[in-house]
Order: C-alpha cells, then structure tokens, then sequence
C-alpha cells in the first residue's frame, strides 16, 4: 500500500445522495471546488493523479454511511503531519450538505510514517526491568496535580516510589507556572527517586511535562535531560504531533515518551461527527510516542471497552517499521478495577491511578502497593477480595473504594 | 480582569444536578479528583489559590446550562497557549457526568496574551493601498488548489493580479510537495506579482504556506521571507496557536501571516459540544495572526451570519494591547454573493473566492474584475445587477452564478 485510506462515517442532510456526498469529501480535500474552472485545460499537470477515489460506500442500519477514501500519497508531504491533518481532517467537516462526519480511521502508508518510538513497549520495559514478568505497569500522576511547590512534589513522588510503581507523570496542565517552576521540580523529584532507589533498588520513572509550543520543545526537552530527566510528558492535541515527532527524531532525547491527549473529547466524544481516537493513535505512534493514553475502561472517563481495545491493539501490533507503544488506562482508576482493566485490556499496558493511590487511606506508598497487589492478583487469576485477605494495603483500599 | 473566565454550555446526564456538574467541570480543571487524597493537608502550598470558582450558572430553554468558570491566573504558564488549552478545554470534554459540553468563550486577561499581530487591519491596508477607500480586500485562493506545477500557479496568481485585487493565497493543504515545492513555486509566483506590479502598480500580498511542525516553521518561515515571499499563510489548528506566535515574535518575519482554520469543523460543528470559533479566534488575535478564516454567511459551509458576525467583532475591536485583526470570508463565494456578505459583516473584511474566480466565464483575470466590480456597487449601495450593465465581467459571473 502506497496510499492513504480514510475511513469516514457520514450522515447526509435531506435529500443528498451519500454517493455524491462521499465525493464530495473526496474534491473538498484534494483537488476540487464547488464550480467549473477555467484554470483547468489539457496542459495543466498531475491533475488527475491528486484526485483521489471513493473506494467504498455502505450505508449503516442507523441510517449513517461508512465510506473509504484513498487519497494519493504525492498529495502529502512526507514527515508534515499538520499537512496530513488539512488533508484527511481538514474542510470536510464543515460541508452543508453533510448532517455529521467523522474521520474514523487511517490507513497510513510506511512511507509516510516517522521514525516511530525509541523505545516502546519492550524499551520501556528494559528500563523499568519488567521485560521477563510482563506484568502491566503501575504508574500515578502527582496529586495535588496542581498547587503543590516542588518540595511536596518530590515528597509525594518518593511515597510513591517506595511503594514499587513504575513511573510517575506530571499532570497534563502542570508545566513550568510560578508555583511549581520546572527544573526545581524535576531536580527534587529526581533527587527523591534517587532516594528511593537506594532503598528499593529500583529505578522509576519520572515524566516531567515540557509540553509547551514546538518552537520551544526541542531546547526545553534537551535541558530536561541534561537535568536528569529520564522521561518526558508531552500533550499532543495541545503541543501538536509535530511536537512529539520532533523530540523523536532528535538523538540527544534518549528518554521515553509519554503523551497525553487531553482535549481529545472534543473530537472524539460525539459518535457521529469529529475525530475518533483510532487515527490519534497511530499518529502518535507513527511520530514516536511511546506511551499514549487511550482510555480505561472502567474509570471516571467512561470509555467503551471494545474501541478502547481495538485502539490499544493498533498501536502494540508488531510492524515491520514501528515498534509497539504502550496505551496508558487512567483516569478514576482504583485497586478494585484493576481485575477489569487486565481482563479487558491485557498486560501489555499501563495501569495509572491518582486519587486510586494517594487517596488511599494509609497514604500514598500504602496506594502503591495496594495497586500492586491488585495486578498480581489479576495475573495469577485470584480475586482481588481474596488476595487481600493477605494483602493489608490492598485490603484498606477495596474497603474504601469497593472492587468493581 | 488579572483571572482567565471561561463560559461552557453543557447538557448533564439524567438525575445530575447542574451545579454538581458546573463544579465537576472546574474540578477536573483545577485541582480536584474524585476521591479524598492523602496528600492535601494543612501543609500543603496554594491549594486554594487554585481552585478557580464557578462565578454563575444559568438553565437554558433547550434543557443545556451556561456556566462561567474562572480559573486563577497563576494556573497558566505564561505564553504557553498548549497549556491554556489543557486548562480550559482539557480532559472535561470527557467528563461522563456529561451528556456533551462546549467551550463557548474565554476572556483572556492581558496578562496572558501574547504580542498580538505585528500588522492588523491597519498596517495590512497600508501594504495594500486601502487605507483610505476602507473597502472590503478581494482574496483569492489558486485554483487548481492542488495539482498545479509552479509555473501554472504563478500564471494563475499573475491573471488574478492583473485584475486589480489584494491578496493571493496557497490552499491549506499546499505546502511543500514534489509535484510544487515551495521555494520554486514563491519564486515563480512573485515574479509573475512583480511582472504585474508593472502594469498595474499595485503591489499584490501572496501568502505562501508554511505550515509544518513548529520545530520547523520559524526556520522556514525565515527563509521564504529572504526568499521574497510578502505574507505567509499558517493552518493554525493542525500546526498549533505556538506556530503563529513563534513567527509573531520574531522580528525577522515582518509579514503579515494569514490563518486558516482548516479542521475547525471537528471542534465547532456541534452545537452542544467541543470548542466553538468564538476561543479560537481570540487565541489567534493574541497569538499574533493578521488575518483569519472565521466563515462566509452565504457560501459553501452556510455558517449562522449572527455567529460569524459576533466572531468578528470580537477579532476587531479596539484593545489597547491587541490590534483588530482581518476576519476572512471564505468557502463558495462569488461576485453574487458579495453584496450580502458586506451588508451582513460590514467593510473591515476580506472576501476570498477561488472558484467564483477561476470559474468566471472569461478567465481569472475578469473573475477578480467581476469580484472588485461587486465590492464597487456594494460599497456604493448599488443592486449587482444595476451595477452589472455597465459592467461586463460583473455582467458574466452574474449569468453564470445568480445573485443569491
């Protein structure tokens, strides 16, 4: 395959045809208009090679209609993926004669893919050392995740990291503000999990959030590792992919990638019209994240398991030319659902709590371990309420929070 | 006004309560998280500070609520824009409380603005030659959008040229692909504007486009301005708000920079959810565009005239920190359309057609005649068909395409 295919559901407004209507998504995002041109005659080049085709037209018993387009690959400039996005998601979401569009899926061609992650799942497993048990990932965001200074950051970050997880992230909205300024965090938390270490032996993660604009990245990122960052957090809908592909591609980054998609409910969340989290994916992977969130299936955000399982599956099956990333299950996530999260989801996946850890009764190293103790349970297929039995910090937290 | 206050329109989920859910919304903002944490105590720094506040909420008719939310200065990082998204428009699109949520507006403290545009208005009719007439600009898009070599398209910008009108624009999905790099093509076209400054004497803008990873555009965006180009066009929500203020900020790139909104659809098409153009506009203005897209009241993608002319006011009137900036009416235009266009969104705006240029009967040249020609008789208040006797080109786009 040397093109791009787009998947599109559409519904139509009142009496339009979906045929014409699939073309017209087609000319809108290649090389038509809404009239006859005169610029157009027999020496004017290449034309017909950008028009792209409507390879497919089913109409969906809910009246909607699930069309595929192929849009040549000499429409797009290798590596620019703000022109991709003008292309597959550009114009056509504002056509009148469409009631609702949404881009569902993409079929992206090796040769427009980036260079993908350093690290991936098994990258990210060998820092951490967790390649041989493959067990899932604990990680938890800071809470507080804003109005703590850098001090009680790194304070927290130890609690935690003495309880055994395997990373911790910034919140999404947390960067470089006055009350928490970047690097005297990221040297504290760092200095912390040092700390911590010398107890446990064990070295975590850190993603410390450089998202800001991609003009400014690359340099702030490159002073974060000199800092001793191990790992970096970028927001892609905010920063741009553009962001994430940037850090990928630089040598002197050689540091894990998490991203995060905070605003993808704005496109994502109506069934009928934006953006579906399926083609977010495999751009993130395709730019070099090596950790995406994707969506729980049992938390607060109230995600749907099949989609969130089929947008996990497409960015850890094996490709020739990108290596597998890790999807991240956040949001409202406690002991009691990690059972859930595993027999949804699977192993190769990251589990993060925030309040499920630092809520936890006994404090925050308690909440780590009883998360811990929640995974191992689901990997050796014993219920969480029995293992507790044995397990006092997993047993303080299914009493506060419940296991389903 | 130091604090950043965001309205939301929102519609709960059956047996939530309103304020519940307003609260909800500027928790997950803030600082909350749904379950009592360990780490807040006494102790704890700023906590309050950050909370923000729900300031009024209000039943609609519709069965949806108008929320204000204020969130505390201190929570933005200065100029980071990505990260004022996280806040405003972050995770809470996901919220499952929810039924759907939008971001209606923002009101953007000076503080937390950017350099605004070097031009505006003002400085973009002093290149042109308006600043007296105040007249409306006449834009046009080449046609072919894609597909045309360099030399097809500087042949097209030199007929538009010749026909007397102000700007020249790259479609937004044209930027550097093999079958039209963009150096040749700059090069070409602005020979061909300065063969036709020859015979006319009017300098012509042509926004070349630069969009691409905001690791990239600033470099560039330097070379195209050494290279000659007189204006640049950035699609502001695929390459991110950071690209347009990183080429604000930098005293080399003196031109005035174009913004199209392509993909705007997915985030403002929902009347119930997402992210409506009303933000979106203002973040532009503050991030320092001179002109931007903002929807047309007659043509392709039928825009509500009460929307698109509130949106424009917003991006026009005077602030003493920010100058007013070009609203862009685009999508379907053409010389019947234009009367209605200026009687609805008045003079301080540019009207963009591409096919209701290249198509006109005659050629492009007459097709921005027949443009100009429709602005003359609007201004002076003179129906387009009495204008069009003495005017031929008027007289063939009229037959071709109506008056409505």
């Amino acid at each position: 395959m040397k093109d791009l295919i787009a998947t599109y559901y559409f519904r139509t407004k009142d009496g339009v045809d979906a045929s014409y209507a699939a073309n017209a998504i087609r000319e809108e995002q290649t090389t038509g208009t809404w009239t006859s041109l005169s610029t157009v005659n027999d020496k004017t080049a290449y034309v017909h090679d950008l028009d792209g085709s409507v390879e497919d037209l089913v109409e969906l018993p809910d009246g909607g209609y699930l069309t595929r387009i192929c849009f040549p690959h000499e429409i797009f400039e290798k590596g620019n993926i703000p022109q991709y996005l003008s292309v597959i998601a550009g114009n056509l979401f504002g056509l009148g004669k469409l009631e609702a569009v949404r881009l569902l899926d993409i079929d992206l061609p090796e040769k427009l893919c980036g260079c993908g992650p350093k690290f991936g799942i098994e990258g990210v497993r060998k820092i951490v050392g967790t390649e041989v048990s493959c067990r899932p990932h604990i990680g938890t965001i800071i809470k507080l995740k804003v109005g703590l200074n850098p001090k009680d950051t790194a304070q927290v970050a130890y609690e935690a990291a003495l309880g055994g997880l395997d990373l911790i992230k910034d919140d999404e909205t947390l960067t470089n503000q006055t009350f928490c300024p970047l690097f005297e965090r990221l040297e504290a938390v760092m200095d912390a999990l040092d700390r911590a270490k010398d107890e446990t032996g064990k070295q975590v993660l850190y993603a410390v959030n450089v998202t800001t604009g991609g003009d400014r990245i690359v340099e702030l990122a490159h002073k974060a590792v000199s800092a001793g960052a191990n790992m970096l957090i970028v927001d892609v809908l905010t920063a741009g992919f553009s962001a994430i592909q940037a850090l990928a591609e630089d040598p002197a980054i050689n540091v894990p990638i998490h991203v995060h998609r905070t605003m993808h409910g704005a496109l994502t969340r109506n069934p009928h019209h934006g953006i579906a989290m399926r083609p977010i994916a495999k751009l993130v992977r395709s730019a070099g994240g090596d950790q995406l969130h994707t969506g729980s299936v049992s938390g607060k955000m109230g995600s749907k398991a099949g989609e969130v399982l089929a947008d996990n599956i497409e960015i850890t099956k094996p490709l020739s030319y990108l290596k597998p990333i890790f999807p991240v299950s956040s949001g409202g996530l406690h002991p009691g659902k990690v059972a859930a999260e595993i027999s949804k989801l699977g192993t190769d996946i990251i589990l993060q709590a925030g309040g499920g850890i630092h809520g936890h009764p006994d404090g925050t190293t308690a909440g780590t371990r009883a998360m811990l103790q929640a995974v191992e349970a689901a990997v050796l297929g014993i219920p969480a309420r029995e293992y507790s039995l044995s397990h006092p910090e997993l047993a303080a937290a299914l009493a506060k929070w419940g296991d389903k």
